[in-house]
């Protein structure tokens, strides 16, 4: 007989499963499974201020860890508010256990205020949807939602109170560890192989998944040396192995006119391990399907399946060579000048340490710095998965807690940024090895773009004022130093040198505001 | 045949049937809707960072407007950032449009990174959720969600982005303005009668909704006077009048046990406009259920119906005589000190213009600050009406747009006030009449608080730790300022009531971070 209650029991049993690390922002129905983290032993629990935090360092946690952190969220509300990067890190196969509080069995007929149908909404970001029915099968109920999130799934366990605070059930074993991807069908090895035999071909590779790290990207290289196809990344990759001594893989442009010129003449289009490409939005006139006319589509892995060893089995069956990555000479780099992109690009890329993990949400500024990257050492690059903005900074943290012995770098767009400032906060507590680059364009710039491309090619100016974020300018610097993360504003490219150099030889949170020139 | 296109006809229709203010964060998807408010005459647009801002400021207008105003929320992601406050709204029963982007007809197949259930997410928020056909009968779907929405309602519009671009239908003829309220069932109105000729009933009106304004105030402060009754509000009323010249009216206390007593006794529950009262959360071996044991329960008007007329039917079959109230005097206030909620109530209280709005996401504080407030000059009082937190600073945003030429007060906890730091930028952008008090506790204190009446009265040191927000401590005046808004900090009563009088006498945003005495 145990004098443990369910919440004591559910987190031992996570705990015993590898899970160890909670990102948390609890209500009063979660408190009992907050103070079960510190009984279970190695739990570290990392308060966030706001859920969608939560979620987004969930996620950055998952794509570096490549196992589940656990969430705490309460109740419906709470969860709402993590559900934009909890599409994202569905976008991006991410494990992930969340446990969400809700009221007990007793109080819920009597709609109280925060009353809600969390199933509900549980079940817009994952099939894997469990209420726990009591404390004595709780912990069994947390190591199957580990096991399903380490399918590279969102799992979702609900929590009623009583089941936390009543008498537990027996710590649940550890389950088997599950690869975090299925096999991948191997269905059309025979047909590439034909394929590979056929000079008049014009193949892409279209990568995706574990397609664009280790093994399976060394295995893409040596397919595409061999065949001559082309490499193309999807468009927002969840990780990709880039910087010195890899294969440059370049990513399918955002804007479709562009991804459409990458893609022409296309005569086999195969997918590995990344959906058939399509545009972002839709257009007037505009067909939203970027895969060529008359272009055959095969698919060597679906999205989630180990498409990285079917990679490497076709590589072998080709007996295509290792491929050796000649050195990359870094851009040149202005001495000065005003800040642009670019400028940023070839200064940042000259200064990161090996094993720099980027986040990503440069939205508009991100296709003019990426690809000074190929030249950096190499490092990690995480990107917005499911367009849902306000992800950088809390992926950025999540990362930095999965992998605290390297730098992480989030390359964050200014309107983006704020949704989810409170990251910064946590930065601050945890310490955490940070170097934020706000690029500060004072603009959600994409939609001036996306306003002509709809035909609005001379918007009112007050139309225009609604998408321009300078009335009042944001001080990036003075948000930062709020939170308690140190920083400084430039708006030249020796300044940001001098700012970004530095960043990078110190630890800890930091925040470099550039001053970006607008036209 | 019209030039313009479905979003053209679609904001003209919403303007003539007098809805002309739209609380927008737009994507891609919405950009035609958000260029053609600028075409549709007097439509003002209020650009908010995040939307968590955006439906927290619909609720707020809202509330004071008691008309509904529009929203501009960006596909399913956008729209679940919304969720939270839209759960308040719906509580508190504001009338609120929103208008929701979608992909257009022919790129809902494709499975684009944004696609998600869109549907879905607004299901949970509404039973008012239509998904436009075209851009000839999305004028019509306009004035339906504005008909949808005046019944206290939040009415979902979800919007193709075809049926924006392609060409309009006509527009859509204003609809008659429906009532806010269906006017209460009045069955019990003879028990009532018979009740007060009951001299052993020991009966307690329990107010909400329009019972607690205006006439239904007045009416029911002439039943209590005659019959002895007394009068409690239920305990987040959407929108409380208060002040010399009006009935106080107690709220029901927040903390079950204080709730219990305050109702002991009660022989005839009366609700009017509220739910019978039931406890935030569940704790072991204690009931959710307020209603005292044996206590009969009437129904003269459920929430969201007319129950203010009720009420006055209910004086006038009494021959209920008017009530004068008399003037109450303000309470002392201390010359100095450390700061304090009760100072500050004392200090605030003695210095509000008439016709102040309250935002009250004070919390743990707010119960200590409210009583107060009985002496100040008449003004109104909302509150946190579905617990979801992160309302206060756009509740106060939106109440600031719907009435210009009033004072707002947003007393608001800091933990709170984290979730949507960025209506600070919106108060700034629109120069709105708003004073923010950030109670700067540094904690989560209702939490430290439910630990104990969940049974963890010696908590883990570092489960406390994880209850705390002093590490770092968010410097308030800092946020404020990088966000356009002027602010002070104090931690002593003297320079407190020197900030907030100087508050009081300017007009446009400012801050006050009241650094509180912590035990």
């Amino acid at each position: 007989m145990s004098d443990e209650n369910g919440a004591d029991a559910l987190l031992k049993s996570l705990s015993g499963a590898g899970v160890d690390v909670c990102f948390a922002n609890p209500g009063t129905s979660e408190l009992l499974l907050l103070d079960a983290m510190q009984k279970a032993g190695d739990f570290r629990a990392v308060l966030c201020l706001f859920e969608g935090v939560v979620s987004g360092a969930a996620d950055g946690y998952g794509r570096m860890a490549e196992k589940p952190a656990a969430t705490l969220l309460h109740l419906g509300s709470g969860f709402s508010n993590s559900m934009a990067n909890l599409h994202n890190a569905k976008r991006a196969r991410s494990p992930m256990v969340n446990l969400i509080g809700e009221h007990a069995y007793s109080h819920q007929s009597l709609d109280a205020p925060l009353a809600s149908d969390i199933v509900g909404h549980a079940k817009l970001t994952s099939d894997w949807v469990k209420v726990a029915a009591s404390s004595k099968t709780l912990p069994q109920d947390g190591v199957e939602a580990v096991v399903a999130a380490s399918r590279g799934r969102i799992a979702n366990l609900i929590v009623p109170a009583d089941c936390a605070w009543d008498e537990g059930g027996p710590v649940a074993e550890a389950p088997e560890q599950a690869g975090l991807r299925l096999p991948a069908s191997a269905a059309v090895a025979d047909e590439l192989i034909a394929l590979a035999r056929d000079e008049t071909a014009n193949a892409v590779l279209f990568l995706g998944g574990n397609a664009l790290r280790g093994p399976g990207l060394e295995a893409a290289a040596r397919v595409a040396a061999l065949t001559g196809w082309r490499l193309i990344s999807e468009v927002f990759p969840a990780r990709l192995e880039r910087g010195q001594g890899r294969t440059v893989v370049p990513r399918l442009p955002y804007f479709g006119a562009q991804a459409e010129a990458m893609l022409a003449g296309t005569t086999h289009l195969v997918l590995c391990g990344a959906p058939a490409p399509v545009t972002f939005f839709a257009y007037p006139n505009a067909s939203g399907e970027l895969t060529p006319a008359g272009c055959e589509t095969l698919m060597l892995g679906r999205p989630g399946e180990d498409v990285g060893a079917a990679l490497v089995a076709l590589a072998d069956q080709l007996d295509a060579p290792a491929v050796s990555v000649a050195e990359r000479a870094p851009a040149a780099q202005p001495a000065d000048g005003p800040l642009t992109p670019k400028a940023m690009g070839s200064v940042m890329a000259a200064s990161t340490p090996a094993g720099l993990i980027v986040s990503d949400e440069a939205n508009t500024c991100g296709a003019l710095i990426s690809p000074f990257f190929d030249a950096a050492l190499p490092h990690d690059w995480m990107t917005l998965t499911g367009g849902a903005i306000g992800q950088g900074l809390p992926l950025a943290t999540g990362a930095a807690v999965a992998c605290p012995d390297r730098k992480v770098l989030a390359l964050q767009a200014d309107g983006s940024a704020m949704y989810t400032n409170q990251a910064l906060w946590t930065m601050a507590r945890e310490q955490l090895d940070i170097c934020v680059v706000i690029l500060a364009n004072h603009n959600y710039a994409i939609l001036h773009h996306e306003l002509g491309r709809l035909g609005v090619t001379d918007p009112d100016p007050r139309t225009s004022a609604l998408l321009t974020l300078d009335q009042p300018r944001i001080d990036w610097v003075g948000l930062a130093n709020s939170q308690g993360v140190r920083g400084v504003s430039c708006d030249t490219v020796a300044a940001f040198r001098e700012a970004f150099q530095s960043a990078m030889r110190q630890r800890g949170p930091f925040l470099i505001e550039a001053c970006l020139r607008t036209a």
